[in-house]
Order: structure tokens, then C-alpha cells, then sequence
């Protein structure tokens, strides 16, 4: 069921960027809101189904309660996308240093949707109200606002464009927490590389112990047979 | 003493926040003086109570420090609450990480109490006189400012307002930090769980080691009758 | 030599604070003016004395090229009262988590420290050009810089001013870095505790080991009188 | 071959510098065309060439992807400067801590040349249609934006201004990064320090059984001629 979501996904974002950006009318806007319909529906029967196959449905429902959030609030939708990203980050498998390669690959992919769809909501939220009145002025605020930089030239003032702010102000700190992590991670294990030859002494020390005793028994065994 | 507590800080933020939002009048306004007053008491009384029972008065007086502060200054009253985080946090024991769970728990309780202390405050100092004229932009300011992105379309101009604004910006560092410093324990420890196997062979060998040296001993007490 | 240093850097960073401050006439300013050239005269001669008495003078000049920028620089003396700080921390050396705790003292000391000075000197560049005209609108300023929180209701126009402020702004990426590294730091820490016990366990056995031995050793030498 | 790319990288800067500054006339504009197209010639032989030598050229293609870019477009050639601060590094290399000293030396390196290079692409996309006016405006602009400050005192307006600005506010994310990573690598290994001596003391104790091994071994070697 991950591929067909997915799927529904992108489908769901294409056609909401079509009518936020274009503003199509007659039978491209009808197009449009007939692919909005479907994918919802997938999302919910997904979601149904779901929640019937389950036995412990109120832990289930718990636990899932962003998979709800997600049938419930069209804007997080494009979410199920991320999970896209750690399916390509799989196919990378092979290369070393894995699990900081898939953490940065999640955070450019997540960082490129998030700027992407927080445009798309400020620019249907904002037009005609406040600054933000062309798309390309609401990605570059959406870039300015996750980079935590906020000039001020363009900000929302309606209460649905501030909503999305928060969040991209949000994404924008946990954007500089990944990246420094990442990076932390990346130096403690190179300093500790250079002092990890004390600790492959200890275990050759260990694996001498070993020989040592080897030839103890040897040397008993040769004593046996004198006595 | 810590639910009442508690309690007190839960009824002081509410009636303080109705007083300054909503700006009672009449009876609500006397209920909320009362209630302000009650909960102040009950700090009062905690504080000294606390104070005459300890033994090393002078030692105990340093080390709460920030217990005499939420006694003297209103505004700190409801940092109690965060206390009352933790207890939440201690419910949720038996999920594993648990140290990191009870970190991302208490950041984003602490973070959602300041932001909305910190809106109060400065809606409070600041209504009549600067740009910040309703609660929501209060809030609004709050978050553009403890995410350090300041975009600069509400900013304080009295004094209490920039004494409020610079502990939240002081906030927005910790959280950056606190945000930061998970993620970062949390990649240094999956790295090191791809790395704890030579650890674990080290281990096993020293165990090698004495069942070695246990049949050595077997060895040496057969010898012995035949001697 | 340590203490009359950090004397002179106080008494020339409160002459300079007055002077730019309060700017006062007659006395007062001469009397600032004799503090300045004091203070400045007994860095100029420590300089000089540990430069002569040095035995690899270029070594030195290499690596007090800090200690040179202090003499040259008025702007970078009171740089010396960091070092106070130290001593300070030392005084507290008894409490647990040492390090962390010094790390903690001297960051609040330097921003504290870093902020008055940014905004004295920010202050005097600017006053009469651009928008900064009271001290405690520099003040203000300093904290939205190092926080990066970059409202924009003040900013400088001097080139001066603009030294300063890159300054400062460093100062706040450096301040996020040393929060977020000791919180990491803590974290990991306290993460790590939990996964200590395996190691000891390991010594446990190594002990263990030797006992064995020693076991060993007492049943061999129980062999000799009887063969 | 890394040599001749470097000063190549160098003068292709020096020369865009005057052009895109000075606006230079007659000889000297002509001059600094020639120097443009000749290091540009030297990037292309280059790349051509290591793509005609190389085996597998997809691979090769595939993980060279920034080398074409550089060939491409002419704003990201000066990045070849940044393997020349890895050379300078290398001298320091008798130092201890040496990892983060590079780490350091080169942060500082790559942010001037960032700083640098941004400041003039901006100027050059900006001049006559923003605010960013003179060279030096540029550059404190760039400053704002690398640490996040964001002011908005000058923001780029143009689409080619707005690109420059955001890969620049990337890169005061990953300043951020590498700041934090690099104090709190440092800060880990200081308090593990602290806690090193356990392990030592494990080292210790194996060399130590080895000896108790070495004189059970005598002490049998003692037994055999009786027997």
C-alpha cells in the first residue's frame, strides 16, 4: 500500500500547485479538483482500512494520529511524500557512512518539499492581502524564514499564513539541529578514529592472553604422561 | 507540596491572562485580584515554610534562588508548571529513549508555556503604546522572535516588553540548542550501534579467556592423584 | 601579574563606559582621560617585559599576536576581564560536572561581557548618524544581534558601527554553538551512563580472571613438594 | 595538476573582482576579459582531459558532477580555492588537535571566500535596481545574511540576487553546523578525558595477568625436571 500512497501523494501536490499557482478554469480546474477528491479518498480508505484490519485500535489510533491529521488537514498530505524519500535513500544502501548519507539525503528532499508546500500555502493564504502577492516572493520567504534569516520584506499577516509560518520557523530549527548533528556526529567519530588504536591494542593484549594459556595447556599436557 | 503548587501556578497564569486579554470588569476582575493574590500566598507560605524547616538556612537560601524569584517577580510564577512537565514525563517511563522522550516532551511543554508567557507579558507591557495591539500578534511576535527569525514587524519599544523580549530570544538559543543536542545524541548513538560489535567480541573473548583457564584448572587437579 | 591586568581592564572599561555614556566635562573627563592612558600604559608595559624576557622572541610574538591587538585596539582590552572569568570559575571547583559548569559561567560572563561592550561602541559610533541615540537602544540592539534574532528596527549605517556588529554577530554564533555543544555533551552523557554498566562488567571479569589465576598458581605450588 | 587550477581559480576572481567593482574601460577591462576566458579555458582542458583518462566515465561523471558545474557556471569557480586552504592546513599539521584545527582553518577560509564571493555576485545582479548599491553594502549584506541576523536594512530584489542569497543562508546554516560540531567534539572529548582513566586501568590489569601467565609458565617449567 507505501507505492499507490505515494503515488496519491505527488498526484494530490501537483494538482493543488496547478490551482494555487495557474488558477486554471473550465475543465483543467475540474480536472484538478476531481484528482484532489481522489487521492483524498485513497487517503481515507487507506486509513479505514486500516484502522478494520487492527486489533488494539485505540493504541493504534494513538499512534497514528498523524496519519488522521493527514486525512483530516489537506496541507499535511504532501507529508507521506517524506516517506518516498527513505525509499530512495534505500536504494543508496551500499555506499559507506549510511545512516548520515540518509539523514542528509531526508534532509534536503524534506527541506526542498517543506519550503515548496509552506510557498504553496502562504501564496493562497496571503494573495491579494498582504506582500506576498507571486509565487516566486513566496518561495524566497519561505527560504528566508527556514534559514531562520527573517528580513522582513515579506511576512504573512493573515492568521492561516502565520500558522504555516510557525511550522516553517519549526522546520527551520530542526533544519539547523540536523545539519549540526549530523556534522557532530561526523567529528566525534573521526577524532575517536584516531584514538581507537588503544582500543584494538587491548583486544591483540586480550588475543595474546589467549595464546599464552594455549600453550600452558601444552605444557601440562606434556607433563602428564611423565608423572 | 507539589500538586498544590502546581495548581496555584496553573490558576495564577489562568487568572492573569483573563485579567490582561480580556480586561474583566466588575466581578470577574475582583474573582481574578483574589485569585492572583491566593496563589501568590500559597508560593509565600511554601517558600518560608520550606526556609524554616531546612537546617543550613544560608545554603538552602542560594541554591533557591529561583524559588525567592517566582516568590517576588509574578511573571516567573508560572515556571512552576515546567515541574509539572516532568511528572507528565514520567508517565511515559516505559517507552524506551527514554531520556531523550522526557527532553523532547519537556522542550516543546516549555517552549508552548513561554511563547504564551511571553505573549501575555509583552501584550501587557506593550498594548497602547507600540505596534503589538492584540493578543494573537502578541503571539504572532512570540514565535518570530523565540525562533530567532525576526522578520521585524512587531518588535517592543518599552522597557519590560525588551526585558521579556530578551529572555525569549535567550529561550530561542536554548531551544536551538536543546533541538539540536537530541538529535545529535541520538545519531551519535546509531553510528555507535553499527561500531558496538568489536566491543561485544572483547567481551566474549575474556570470557573465552576463563572457561580457558577453568579446564586449565580441571587439568592441573587431574594431575595431582597421579603425582 | 595576572590581577593588576585584570584591575587596569576594569578601570579602563569603566572610564571608557563613562565617557562615552555619561560624556562628562571639566574633572571628570580629564580624570577618565588619565584612567585610559593609565590602564593603557600598564598593558603597553606588561607587553614589553614578557616580550623582553622571553628567551624565542618570534615564538612568542607568533603566539601573543591577541595580547599585541589588546595594547593596539582600546575596543579589544576588556577582552583581559574574560580571563578574570576564569578565575571566578575556578572558585567553584568543588561542585560536580566541572567543566561543564566552567563552560557555562564563562559564557554568560563573555555575552554579558560582549553585549556591554558591542553596545558602547556601537553606541559611540553611531550616536547623531543613524538610529541608535540612547544607551539602552544599544543595549537593546547588542541582544537582538547576538540572539541573531535580527528585528531591524536598529541597525548600523558607520562603517565602524558595522565592525562592531559582525563582531557581535560571530559572538552569537558562537554563543549557540557552546549552549548547544555543552547541552550534546550532556545528553550524551547521560545517555551513555545507561549503557555504562556493560563496561565495568567487563573489568568485573578481568578481575575475576586474575583470581582464577592466582587459584591457579596456589594449586601448582601445592604440586611441587609432592612429585 | 592542483597547482596550476588554484591560481587559475585565483586570478578568474581577482579579475572578476575589478570587473565587476571598479567597472574598468579600455586595456584594463579587456585585460581582465582575456584572464576571464583563459582560466576558464584552464578549468575546461582540465575537466576534458580527466574525463578522456578516466575508465569507467559514467561513474567518473557521476561523482564529478560539481567539477561540471564549476566548468559551467563561472560563480562557483572560486570554490576550487577552497582545496587550497586543505593544502594550508596541511602545513599546521605538527600541531595537536589537528582535525579540528583544519576544521577550523578551513570554516574560516571558506566563509571569508563565501562572504566575498557573495557580496559581489549580489552587487553585480543588484546595482541600480535595489538597495545593495556600493561594494561595502554588499558585503555587510552578506554578513547579515551568513549569521542569520537578517535585518533587513538590504535584501536582494532581483532573481539572480535572491539565488546568491539563499545559497548563502545555506551556507550560514552549515557555519552554524560546523561551529557547534567542532566546540562540541571538543567539549565530549575534555569530559571523556575525565573518565579515561578507567580504561587505562582495564589496559593495565591485562598486562597485568599476562605477568601472573608468565610465571604460572615458570613456575610449571620448574615441575617438569622433577617429575
Amino acid at each position: 500500500m507505501e507505492w499507490p500512497l505515494t503515488l496519491a501523494a505527488v498526484l494530490f501536490l501537483a494538482a493543488y500547485a496547478i490551482q494555487i499557482i495557474a488558477r486554471p478554469g473550465g475543465l483543467l480546474n475540474v480536472l484538478c479538483e476531481i484528482v484532489l477528491i481522489a487521492t483524498w479518498a485513497v487517503f481515507v480508505v487507506d486509513y479505514v482500512v486500516r484502522l478494520a484490519i487492527t486489533q488494539r485500535r485505540w493504541r493504534w489510533f494513538y499512534r497514528h494520529l498523524l496519519d488522521l491529521a493527514i486525512v483530516v488537514l489537506p496541507m499535511l498530505r504532501p507529508l507521506r511524500l517524506m516517506r518516498f524519500l527513505t525509499v530512495l535513500a534505500l536504494i543508496g544502501r551500499s555506499t559507506g557512512n549510511m545512516l548520515r548519507g540518509r539523514v542528509v539525503l531526508y534532509t534536503v528532499g524534506a527541506t526542498v518539499l517543506t519550503v515548496f508546500i509552506a510557498a504553496l500555502s502562504v501564496f493562497d493564504a496571503e494573495r491579494g492581502v498582504g506582500d506576498i502577492d507571486t509565487f516566486p516572493d513566496a518561495v524566497w520567504w519561505a527560504f528566508v524564514t527556514i534559514t531562520t534569516v527573517g528580513y522582513g520584506d515579506y511576512y504573512p499577516v493573515t492568521a492561516a499564513g502565520r500558522i504555516v509560518a510557525v511550522g516553517l520557523m519549526i522546520g527551520g530549527i530542526a533544519l539547523i539541529g540536523v545539519v549540526t548533528a549530523t556534522l557532530a556526529s561526523w567529528i566525534v567519530e573521526r577524532v575517536a578514529d584516531q584514538t581507537s588504536k588503544t582500543v584494538s591494542a587491548t583486544e591483540a593484549q586480550v588475543e595474546g592472553l589467549r595464546s599464552e594459556i594455549v600453550e600452558l595447556k601444552q605444557m601440562i599436557r606434556e607433563l602428564r604422561p611423565t608423572s
